[in-house]
């Protein structure tokens, strides 16, 4: 088959888009606005319109075209029913039957952190295995959960929603999600920011990282890697609590290896290392040797992941 | 296809076998003893020897059956490599190799919480699901995730040990796996009477159970059928750490239902009643409907999931 795949993600303010050939190799990559007015109901026309685009310029018809993957943010079954995806304004629908009005190409979506995750364990960090969580550390916590090389999406497409595993009794602070004490809360980008702050609070411990204007992620493994001792304690807080997170996703999925993804991972290896170290203490034995290693796709995995989707669905 | 399949259930002190049609009718079931001594030199042979036995009996050859399976009371991955077998005396081999040479007979080999687990979805308490996670309360906490009608048994064999997650950090004793605050520490059969004893010792609180000789979970959920006020703290205890439990692995796995089995489940309905509003409390919005039924096949489970490896084995 060397017919072309696209892959799409859809995110809530830009969609990324990438034109592969059949053994995964990117030929060309965009973005187009994401158009959430009017509950979103531009987005898969615009997608459609560009892909059509696209198409003309290299002169492919549809025939050229195994198919198109959409990454979306927000649960999809394995029928590809969309339950939900409040960042663009989208209710229930079936997304094959809705994007075949404006293109008539067959369709494979996936959950955009499930995606992401088969992206990576199909030409990035994870690649090679066939038994990857992969594990974004961003905004919140993702999880994309592989199994036997496929996507382990649940049975209403809420699998690997592993940022709201309850993790801490003592919380007070609500998150997103509604519930107390998630893994999210301590684990991502912003988590990392509220520990550092609390723990600044918390004494007049000395520390680089006091009276920064705009507390991240960055700024805290920046002054881990410095040696600011009061840093360090903020991310063996997070280590602690995303070790024995992670430890507990292994005593039930075992995977060989587990990817670190988002945007705190840009920190490096050292990253891996603070959870690493936790997540032995914690985990069942037969899990103990669990590879870590870091997401390389960046921003394209979604991309990569829904192109995969395509070649996963035709082969089928 | 109408041949005989053999499901057999090896356990530490009985070997429990059972004869099936293709259609999954149970013709006929026996035991053995579980010959353990010599590092269960014998156990293989024994089983071929009982199993060739049988098929004499109705004049049965090779052809009339499709084949043998085994549940293993340890790891086995899904290249039918067993990873040790503490209870039985096993290192690590090749089992379908190794029964190979007392029976021509193709052997399809599991975990026994994870054949127990797809027993009870092909023929018990998950009846009709794809994707169910069954809870054994018995001496341990053991787990048998099914994903899309398939046991997930990860990459060397450790899927679905949930009765190892970490779920207290506050627990001093150890469990038997040699950490510390594991789920069955309170949710086995054990591990409520642990904490009913424990419960006992804090104060003088009057209690039916109080001063009964041999404490155990069908003492203390009789006591809360009868309104024992003590035993009900005990079980919503127990339901809090066991609902706790099931909503983090309902957040990675979103199955469709949780079957409980094991002698705790032999309580009733009361027992899932305690688990699933402590459940509903802590899972993601998204696995918040993930139904509860009692296992129905009871010992018989494994010899029903290790008749189905065949079926499914044979197929692929």
């Amino acid at each position: 088959m060397d017919r072309k795949v696209f892959g799409v993600d859809i995110g809530g303010t830009t969609v990324k888009m990438g034109m592969f050939t059949s053994d995964g190799e990117l030929v060309d990559k965009w973005e187009i606005k994401t158009r959430t007015e009017d509950n979103g109901k531009n987005i898969l026309p615009d997608i459609a319109g560009s892909i059509k685009e696209r198409m003309e310029k290299d002169g492919l018809s549809n025939e050229d075209v195994a198919g198109i993957g959409l990454s979306v943010p927000g649960p999809v079954d394995d029928n590809g029913i969309v339950h939900k995806c409040v960042n663009l304004g989208w209710g229930v629908f079936d997304i094959d039957e809705e994007m075949r009005k404006y293109i008539d190409l067959p369709v494979f979506a996936g959950n955009d952190a499930n995606a992401a995750a088969l992206g990576e364990v199909w030409k990035g960090g994870g690649k090679g295995c066939s038994n990857v969580v992969v594990v974004t550390l961003g905004t919140g916590v993702g999880g994309g959960i592989i199994v036997n090389g496929k996507i382990l999406s649940g049975y209403s497409g809420a699998g690997g929603e592993i940022g709201h595993i309850h993790i801490d009794d003592d919380e007070t602070e609500k998150c997103g999600c509604g519930n107390t004490g998630c893994l999210e809360q301590y684990a991502s980008a912003t988590g990392i920011a509220r520990l550092a702050v609390k723990r600044l609070e918390k004494d007049d411990k000395p520390s680089s990282i006091r009276g920064v204007s705009s507390m991240n992620a960055k700024v805290v493994f920046d002054a881990v890697k410095a040696g600011d001792a009061l840093a360090i304690e903020v991310a063996e807080q997070f280590g602690e609590i995303l070790g024995k997170g992670l430890s507990i996703i292994a005593d039930v999925t075992n995977p060989e290896m587990f990817v670190i993804g988002g945007g705190v991972s840009k920190a490096g290896q050292i990253v891996i290392d603070f959870i690493q170290k936790n997540y032995v203490k914690y985990v069942f034995h037969g899990s103990r040797d669990t590879k870590f290693a870091l997401a390389t796709l960046g921003n394209d995995a979604g991309i990569y992941g829904s192109a995969k989707l395509v070649l996963d669905g035709v082969k089928a």
